[in-house]
């Protein structure tokens, strides 16, 4: 598979409040008005080019009501709602072993909101830890760029923390003690395998 | 979750050319209209209620091209299209390893056209094989309600045959002779992770 860097997408300045508070040494590897989650696809793409992992995202899932199915034409889905996905988005194999990701971001600038994750979505990382799998975050502070890889075992700290009565959501300072080190990159985007290396091996 | 077997829906009698083609002694568990997805959602939910397993289906690829957002209302996708899977239908995590299956039914009575697989599906099924995970299919002959349990390694044999200008399906002697045993059951409707037991552990 082609890896698509530099893929010819438009460059697009990110805006920033005052100039002092973006970090310079990063401003090569900046989001080029990516997503999260083109980031990972790429990221995903590169690994796969090279052999290392097979991880794909699982596509959108939709309740489809009525499809039409003109003549000589491919069928069309004239009604269709999204509904709410049961597990995470990205899974697949890397080294022997199951692994299994979700990827938020937040336009926060201090903590991370935890209700950025379904009940179901914790209770399936936490199946799929029992079973021997890799299960883990990536977050994403928009405004910053900045990169968090934490592990599930950490993020259902954080989840027990908030169903005792505690707060709402992570700090950063928090995320950043609980983390792995994810920093972005050219290529790949997103070395989130350098952080599960660095975890689980 | 809860397991939905007896799960309501109609009792359809299969129909059958001959009474005496059909096997008796499995009718009580012959196929009650249910397809083979029916089948393999209701043994994951199984495997998944019992700590067994965590394998889920992924969603139907769709390419979303145009949704409306009427005021007060959930969003309504108003156009999109069918797009063909990169993938297996079905993954997940069982004792640590990865598995990754596939699923086909064919109303042949003989033998399995290979034409039901895409290239890339067998090309991700040998990724995933490269990579330490357990990749298999499961067929399903609908009209004698047969069921093989095929290893990727075996299939593989075949499309590469296929590949040198041999024959284009597998005889149904040719599966026996490389499936694992695979019957139709009651809870769950189809064990295959008793033959993921006897193949790979």
């Amino acid at each position: 598979m082609a890896i698509r860097y530099p893929n010819g997408k438009q460059y697009t300045q990110p805006v920033h409040k005052s100039e002092s508070t973006q970090p310079k040494k990063d401003s090569v590897f900046s989001n080029r008005g990516m997503t999260l989650e083109d980031d990972i696809n790429e990221t995903n793409a590169y690994y796969l080019s090279r052999n290392l992992a097979v991880i794909h995202k699982k596509p959108v899932p939709v309740q489809i009501v009525r499809v039409d199915y003109p003549a000589r034409s491919a069928a069309v889905i004239k009604e269709a709602y999204f509904r709410q996905a049961s597990t995470t988005d990205y899974n697949g194999v890397y080294k022997g072993k199951y692994i299994d990701f979700e990827a938020k971001e937040t336009n926060n600038t201090t903590s991370f909101p935890l209700k950025n994750f379904h009940a179901h979505q914790i209770a399936h990382m936490k199946q799929v830890g029992e079973h021997g799998g890799i299960a883990f975050v990536i977050i994403r502070f928009s405004k910053t760029d900045e990169l968090f890889f934490l592990p599930f075992y950490a993020l259902n700290r954080f989840w027990e923390r908030m169903h005792d009565g505690g707060r709402k959501s992570i700090t950063k300072a928090e995320l950043a003690d609980c983390s792995a080190a994810l920093k972005l990159g050219l290529s790949p985007r997103i070395p989130f395998l350098n952080a599960v290396d660095a975890v689980y091996f």
